[in-house]
This record gives C-alpha cells, sequence and structure tokens, in this order.
C-alpha cells in the first residue's frame, strides 16, 4: 500500500477492508517480534495473543473503547470494554483470570461519569468472576479528547485453544443469537429513534465453557466491528474454505429488521457484542445448539448454513427464493462509532 | 470525597495526590473483585498487578500515553509506551514476556504517523526482545482525539517479587542515574527551548535483571509521572518509613539544572521514564550500585540517602548547608502531559 500521503479516516476503524490493509501493512508490519516462542501473535490477527509459559497456554488480549453515546438502551461503555476483552479471551477457548482497566479522560468530564463506569466495570467483574487488578489513568485538555476512552487487556488460561481459522468443509455454522443488535441499539440512541431495541453487550466466557466440555468447534469469532458479514468473511478467508449460510436462518429480531429499514442501514454489517460465529463438527452441532440454547445468553441460537470446501474463499447467502449472492466484507462504515 | 458536583481537571492525571484521590476513592473503589486468589491487585496500587497460576506468578500491567509532543528529543510516543509497561513490569521483578499495543487514531492523522510509531514501539521491541502478541485500532472523528493515544499492556514472569513498600529503616537509597530529564527535555521542546538535553525513555528489565540476581532489593519505583518527589514520597508511605535523603546527592543534569531555573519548574516534581528509585540492604547497596553504573542506563546511578524509622511516613531533603526541608509530594501539576 503506498500510503506516503495518505490520512486515517473513519473507515480505517471499521472493521472492513481498510481496516485490514492498516494494522497488517502499516502497524504489524513494523514489528520485528510478532509472537513469543512457541505462542501465537499479531502474525495470526487473531482475537488475542497466546504465549506459553511451561506447560501453560495464556490468551493475551487488548481492546479500547470509544463508543458513543456512552450509555445506551442494554449497556455502557464500561460493560462493553470488560465485555469486549472477556468475549475475546472466550473465543480463543481462554478463561479469563484478571483484567486491566485504563482511562483517557477529558478534563472537565464529571467525576460522577468515571465512578458510573467504573461501577459498571465492578459489575461485570463481579458477574464473570474476572477481578480488575491494574489500572492507569490519564487526563487529557479539554477538546483534545470526547469524554472519555477505556482500554481493557485481559488474561485467560486456555481450556482448550480455539482459532478463527480452523473451520473445516462439512462443518456447521452456528450463531448463538439474533444478530446486530448493539450496533442498531447504540445507532437509534444516537439518533433520537424510539425502539425495544436494547444492546446485547454479554460476557460469554459461562457459555463457551459450557461448550467446549462438548467439544467439536473447529473456529469462532464474536461478530462485533463489522458485524456478521465482516466478521464470516474473516472465518471464511482465514479458514480458507466457503460459508455458506441460508438467509432465512439468521437471527434477528424483528425490531432490528424494522430499524434496519428505516435507518438505512444493513443489519448484517452492524456490530454484536454478545453473539458467536461458529463452525463445529456436523456429529457435534445440534449439541452445542441445545447448551447455547439453554445458556440466558443464547436462547435464540440456530443453524445457519454450512461450510463448503471451495477455491473462493468467501460466504454464499441463499436467499428465501433459492437465490444466491455473495455477502461482502463491509469496506469502510458510514455508521457512528459503536465500540 | 464528595464529588457529587466536581469535574475532572489536569490535575488528576498528574500523578500526585488528586490522582490518588480519584483512583482510589471514585475509580478502585467501584470494583468489588481487586485480585485474584492469591495475587496482588488493585488494592495494591502498584505498577502492576500480580496473579498466581499454579506455581507462576505472572505481573500484568498496562500504560495509557498521550504525550505531546508525541516526537521529543531522545524519544517518541511509541517507545514510551512500550517502555513504560516494561519499566512496570521490571519495578516489579518480572521478566517481560509479551506486549499489547492499542491505538485511538484521531480521523485525518497522517497513515506515516502513525507507521513512525509503529516502527519506533517495533525498535524497542525487538531492542528488549519482548514482543507485540496482539492489539487493537480504533479511529475518532475529528476534533473528538488528539492525534493519537497509545495503550500498552504487558505481562512479565516475576522472578523474585519486589514491591513499593518494602522499604525498612536502615536500607540505603540509591537512584539510577539523573532525575526529570524526561519531563525537562519535553517541556523545552513544547516552548521551542533549545537545549542539550535528552529525554531518558529506557527500558530497564536489562539492568534490574542484573541486579535481582545481587539480591537486598527491599523495594523500587520508577520516578515517572510527578517525578522524584511523588515517587519517593509513595515509597515511604507506603513502607511507613521516613526517606531521608541528601539533596546535593540526587544526580541532576547541568542542562536540567539550568533548563529547569528558566522554565520555573521543580527537577523533582518532573518525570523520568528510565530510572529507578530503590530502597536496599545495607550491606547490598554498593554492589547494587556497582552493577547500576555498569550497566548504560545507570552510569550516573548514586547513593542518595538513607531509609530512617519514624511515625512520620515522608521525605525529608538535607540541603548542602546542614538545614533540613519536608520534600512534598505534589498535589497537582501545571506542565504540560508528557507522559
Amino acid at each position: 500500500m503506498n500510503h506516503s500521503k495518505k490520512l486515517i479516516s473513519i473507515s480505517h476503524g471499521s472493521g472492513g477492508g481498510m481496516m485490514e490493509d492498516l494494522i497488517e501493512q502499516v502497524i504489524v508490519n513494523s514489528f520485528p517480534l510478532k509472537a513469543s516462542k512457541g505462542g501465537r501473535g499479531t502474525d495470526k490477527l487473531e482475537d488475542a495473543g497466546i504465549v506459553d509459559i511451561g506447560d501453560i497456554k495464556l490468551a493475551f488480549t487488548t481492546d479500547g473503547c470509544t463508543v458513543d453515546p456512552p450509555f445506551y438502551p442494554g449497556g455502557d461503555i464500561g460493560q462493553l470494554a470488560v465485555g469486549a476483552t472477556i468475549n475475546d479471551l472466550a473465543m480463543m477457548g481462554a478463561k479469563p483470570l484478571a483484567m486491566t482497566l485504563a482511562y483517557v479522560i477529558e478534563e472537565g468530564t464529571p467525576i460522577k461519569f468515571v465512578e458510573r463506569i467504573s461501577k459498571s466495570v465492578g459489575k461485570i467483574s463481579k458477574e464473570t468472576g474476572v477481578p480488575i487488578i491494574t489500572g492507569d489513568t490519564k487526563v487529557m485538555e479539554k477538546g483534545k479528547m470526547d469524554k472519555v476512552t477505556i482500554n481493557t487487556a485481559g488474561i485467560g488460561l486456555v481450556q482448550e485453544l480455539v482459532s478463527d481459522y480452523g473451520a473445516k468443509p462439512g462443518d456447521f455454522i452456528l450463531v448463538s443469537g439474533t444478530m446486530g443488535d448493539h450496533g442498531l441499539a447504540l445507532i437509534a440512541k444516537r439518533f433520537g429513534f424510539e425502539t425495544k431495541l436494547k444492546s446485547d453487550t454479554y460476557p460469554l466466557w459461562g457459555m463457551v465453557s459450557n461448550l467446549l466440555k462438548i467439544g467439536g468447534i473447529h473456529a469462532m469469532k464474536d461478530p462485533t466491528r463489522g458485524g456478521f458479514a465482516a466478521n464470516i468473511n474473516e472465518l471464511a478467508r482465514k479458514s480458507e474454505v466457503c460459508f455458506y449460510v441460508y438467509e432465512n436462518k439468521i437471527p434477528l429480531k424483528k425490531e432490528a429488521r424494522a430499524l434496519s429499514r428505516v435507518l438505512g442501514v444493513d443489519p448484517l454489517q452492524t456490530a454484536s457484542e454478545g453473539k458467536i460465529i461458529m463452525a463445529a463438527a456436523p456429529d457435534k452441532a445440534q449439541e452445542l445448539l441445545t447448551a447455547m440454547r439453554k445458556h440466558p445468553y443464547g436462547r435464540e441460537a440456530a443453524i445457519i448454513g454450512i461450510v463448503k470446501k471451495s477455491p473462493k474463499k468467501h460466504v454464499v447467502l441463499e436467499t428465501l427464493a433459492g437465490g444466491k449472492r455473495r455477502l461482502e466484507s463491509p469496506i469502510g462504515e458510514i455508521y457512528p462509532r459503536i465500540c
């Protein structure tokens, strides 16, 4: 990429192709050391890196959160930040052990605002049993920041290592619930639309822990930035297979469909913050589905398609009428910042 | 603290008493889980948290960097961010194993700028042998951020656990070099003063690793935000002892003295980013000093005082003329953002 005169645009942070280019070619390409010995690192571009320490495999991840608005139906920036970190660890098959929390706060922000976010972080920490063991706080001059950004990092003990590139032809494709709820709820709030839709900001380790015991999970990813479309494409591309999906099987909330039409956004391109896309062995898929549905965060789980062998590492949607179209990964994004 | 109507000010991020109040009473107080079982966490307010995994003690730390200007004599924001994380681990006696790097970038920032910072991160990563194994990149709308903030997190394997509260009466007080260079060099750059002074942004694990083999280290801390004054006071307060320091023994560069006078700032209140304040057993102090001086980052190390038993957990400076004065921790800070 010739980027000598190029500027960062919002699309570079939206989870699509431009972001991939920036991360791979500009950032990661600048690191001579991308992984520790025997581990997995930035060369793999996964949800977390893996470090081997003796017999232990440790997952290590980080997330920056700059969501606007910071409080929204179903969640807030604090919950989002710690949830994202717990979920990144869970997607690697790792039990979260401890988290960090670093604030950058704009001068003039009410202290009550920082306290409210911190209490929200504390609540998820308690629910999941993952302590906040260290942190950092910086303040920026007024006008040089938008209220607050939060960074969380987390470490987890790998129970059974899962990747986002292990899908095999014949695997069933599962999702743990409805797609796009977080992004749509946030956009609605930002533009003042009335809706019953709430963000799905859930910490997923509890459910994933049950699923790992069943086995047969070949690849998984949580469809955050860029939504279902970006993340299932990444699974297909990295696994070097075709994901064949029945469009009418993809769970979408009634309110999400309605909102999408009003707002003119694609619900498959907006983020979920507490869902899983999974490729699983066909003989385990039904049992995994049942376990997802038993969990409060997986009631609307569904099997939505099948992984196929193909030189084209992409995603095909079969529509209700039986037509086929390619589901593209979004290139940029016009939506407001949602994670 | 009654903070119902209070606003965050720059002083809340400057390393002094106001920051301590914000962190302890508002942020950490909101976390029901502050440490993992057997570990050390936010209740201790140290440079890193400690997690026990089987027989292994893991240190875990995070740092947000928002320095202005981002490039300065002797370093830049990338080097500063990874250096800070390596040093936080080193201060706990932990060998750094892996780091994360998370960017929040302002829309409109040149991609070259991000690349330059990433290459600088890569350089320190290579020098220290610590890989960057995972990351995150977010973009904020123009005007909602000042170019870029970086967050780094790091994990390290504890070789010999050191705290910032283990100083004992009779200990010798050492510093590994001149104080305040980073902060003064940055302020000079920001205000356009000509000076030969350079930032001391150094990764310290190499030197600390040598020192741990000698033993006798009872407490250490790197004097970053709030400088020597804030950090030696924290050592004294947390160790519940008095730090008695001979003012003329504190190493200061000639240029630092000159700049301090011109700028009207106290060099003992400005940050160093590659130095150590240490309390050590008297029978090991000379050997530790020699080892510091042998290392390229410790050539100007000195023994500067002695730890005394006292109900007053503070710092006393004995001046050249033999007078005594208390060295206070700064309350806020008027300086530009320097770390």
